[in-house]
């Protein structure tokens, strides 16, 4: 190990109560930028941010307004020759309600058995934090950065805002950079840390059906009109094959099979189908035949009406054959797939089947391509070693089943690779009460980075 | 034409305007059962039921509280080895809204064209007057009666309460009696009156589905487990065959067919299909293949989701699985089905096609069994001369697919057979804004029932 390594250690060490305490401020600002009366404290979320970047010794800080919430970018660019990585996150946070199922209030921090216990402490005030103190603590011993940083941190991440896609789009000059390093996504397990390689892509739809011209009484009406509900079904019912497949036409087409070595590692990895099926609750798990749990969450596309309605839905009965019914509709892709032909495809699957006495109509919302990354790119080899490193395991390569939609936003604008490295656990509780951090993997993480930027200086990125 | 029928005639003649008034001041009380606020107007709704009951001549006139809202029960039996009629009807309302719809005020009473504009005209209020009017004219021409009468006007039947069914299961000897009549079913259409002889039955259910104990993330869980909104679109989409036929084993097993005579009366009856489908604003008519638009409606059995509802249903995208979905199920049943019977049948027929991943709940709810009237009972020969009489054309015998439950408990509890003798229109918007009433209809229904009552005063029912 070398010399520096350790100082950096020693240096986060010594400074470990104070680093807390300033982390504690952060999390304190209830950033909630789903709500209005939050307002001024997204703003002072930002405001805080800002203040830190410079603390630490970033040479630039601002806070750039958006028609939203406000974004901060921070740079150091002292080393011209060297890479340069852009750090995105995010300062908002999720709303807290249901607020009674808090064990400690979300904005008054406590650490208990380890865990660090607040609203935003993994998803992602903790993990923002992390890559500034980092930075300070290279600063610190080191006088200087082995590559030259810009920082983007937003207040629109939980909102889905468009203002960060605009922003990258009309500024590809400030945002060039040669890696995109996001820590935003999660370990494997406890234990085992993960760089993410690929994500998948959603396609976005609507459906609705119209019979009637209003909703009939069913019994005067019943048995001579298509009931739009029953039309909705037989159609839904037609999207899936029994072995849990997609039946539309060439949806499989661009779906590019994960390679034999994925499979295996995959395969490798400590994942107990009957732990995840106790930990959903359903009675048995479901899905595509012929893979596994782990490759058809992350490397196999999926159609999934998310919610369905028509007619009468109260309490009790009402009598009624409804004018209409409707069905909202997602896929998660994988490359090569994308997200407009997939909507188009299930539209003609859709038009092609439906009933008699009905009418179709398809509404198109904005999805997002899928992403994958190369296990073998170098930022991704340095970074799995810096992991390996600090937490004195190999990483898994793993895929995330979601989507992270601004992925793809700087992917297409500044045709940049990105570098999915993420410190917190999948069971702790983001968008959810008693949200926590895991303070080992916080110590572990900020030594991953220390680790990290030594090793990726020495890179030099194609031209 | 006997010389008393043109007595009867020439009285309602002379005092059309003054029972239009009394008429006016019954519509004007807003006796709406459904909401709270009108509780005093429903009682007053009842008092005045009671006071015109008193005016016209019964000599027992009495409001019998529930409850819930009050019956009106009167009676004349002065005519001891005569038969005795019971009428029924009901003095409560449907609400108003959408209000702004109205062309004018639901509870002021006016005259367009001919037609009784007002909340009640035709459904129920309107007809309930020309029984007690008819009585009037009667007793004012011969003082006195060719038949005993008893009258029980409820105010919930717009609001399907159970009170009366307990009152006529505890009344079996205050409300013996020959023949129940009941005007609240419609005419076939302007210039054909109808006597409804068959009322569909109702079996009530209601679906719900479980998969996973919450909600999940359809990115992070997409592709492992069973959506059950796919599940239950399969099961409803399984609940018919293409050809529009119910799929449960054993459904039509006790559907009675309709007799050939029947079925060439409805054949003969003046319906088109295409003017129908104008009226409901559907692409198309659909239903049980093998089958005319009115046996489907009258003859037949039907199966039909009221409502359907799972996961997100608000503006945009919410990217959910959802731990649950629902359907609400009603079946119109035709004889001999029984509602007990086919709810057992359809929980089966799912239960047996449950797909894996999902639990199935069903539960039951309150049904209703179908009513038939053969055509060649004595009281109905008699209704059909009447109406003959006073619009000039033979009755068309139809059928309702619709329900009226408290016919079936009437003759459970009764054992009286059941004269639906209606005098609204298909179009006069019962239930809906701007309900009305035909005044040629309502002139034609009092002749209708003045020479009902003395033809049917020869009728001996047997013992």
């Amino acid at each position: 190990m070398p010399k520096e390594v350790e100082a950096y250690d020693r240096y986060l060490q010594e400074h470990h109560e104070t680093h807390l305490q300033e982390l504690f401020e952060f999390l304190r600002i209830p950033s909630v930028s789903a709500l209005s009366e939050h307002k001024d404290d997204v703003r002072r979320g930002a405001e805080w941010v800002a203040a830190q970047m410079k603390k630490v010794g970033l040479n630039r800080a601002e806070i750039i307004p958006t028609a939203g919430h406000p974004l901060v970018y921070g740079e150091w660019l002292e080393r011209p020759g060297q890479p340069t990585v852009l750090v995105y996150g995010h300062y908002d946070v999720q709303p807290v309600d249901p607020l009674e199922l808090w064990e400690t209030p979300p904005f008054e921090p406590q650490v208990r058995d380890g865990q660090l216990y607040a609203r935003g402490s993994s998803d992602d005030k903790g993990q923002v934090f992390m890559h500034l103190k980092a930075v300070e603590a290279l600063l610190a011993v080191d006088g200087s950065l082995p590559l030259n940083f810009k920082f983007l941190i937003e207040g629109e991440e939980e909102i889905g805002g468009e203002h960060l896609d605009q922003f990258i789009r009309e500024n590809h000059e400030l945002l060039k950079s040669d890696v995109l390093v996001i820590s935003d996504t999660t370990m494997f397990d406890r234990g085992l840390p993960a760089l993410c390689t690929g994500l998948r892509g959603l396609a976005v739809m609507e459906v609705r059906l119209e019979g009637p011209s209003t909703d009939l009484h069913s019994g005067l009406f019943g048995g001579a009109v298509q009931n739009p509900i029953h039309a909705l079904a037989e159609l839904v019912a037609g999207l899936h094959r029994p072995d849990g497949s997609v039946a539309v036409e060439g949806f499989y087409d661009r779906a590019r099979p994960a390679a034999e070595a994925e499979k295996a590692s995959l395969a490798a990895l400590p994942f107990s189908d009957e732990e995840f099926r106790q930990e959903v609750g359903a009675p048995a798990l479901f899905g595509e035949a012929g893979y596994s749990t782990l490759e058809r969450l992350w490397t196999r596309p999926t159609l999934e009406v998310n919610g369905i309605g028509g007619g009468f839905q109260g309490e009790g009965t009402k009598t009624v054959i409804p004018s209409g019914a409707f069905a909202k509709i997602t896929c998660r892709l994988v490359p090569d797939q994308d997200p407009e032909e997939i909507v188009t495809l299930v539209e003609a699957h859709l038009m092609k089947r439906c009933p008699a006495g009905v009418r179709l109509h398809v509404r198109r919302m904005q999805g997002g391509k899928p992403t994958l990354v190369s296990p073998d790119h170098p930022a991704v080899t340095a970074a799995a070693n810096a992991l390996t490193e600090a937490f004195g395991v190999r990483p898994a390569f793993i895929r995330m089943g979601g989507s992270i939609p601004v992925v793809q936003t700087f992917q297409d604008e500044l045709k940049v690779p990105v570098v999915l490295l993420g410190f917190s656990l999948p069971d702790e509780k983001f968008h959810a009460p008693n949200e926590h951090f895991d303070l080992g993997n916080y110590q572990s993480g900020l030594r991953t980075l220390c680790r990290y930027w030594p090793e990726l200086a020495s890179w030099r990125p194609e031209a």
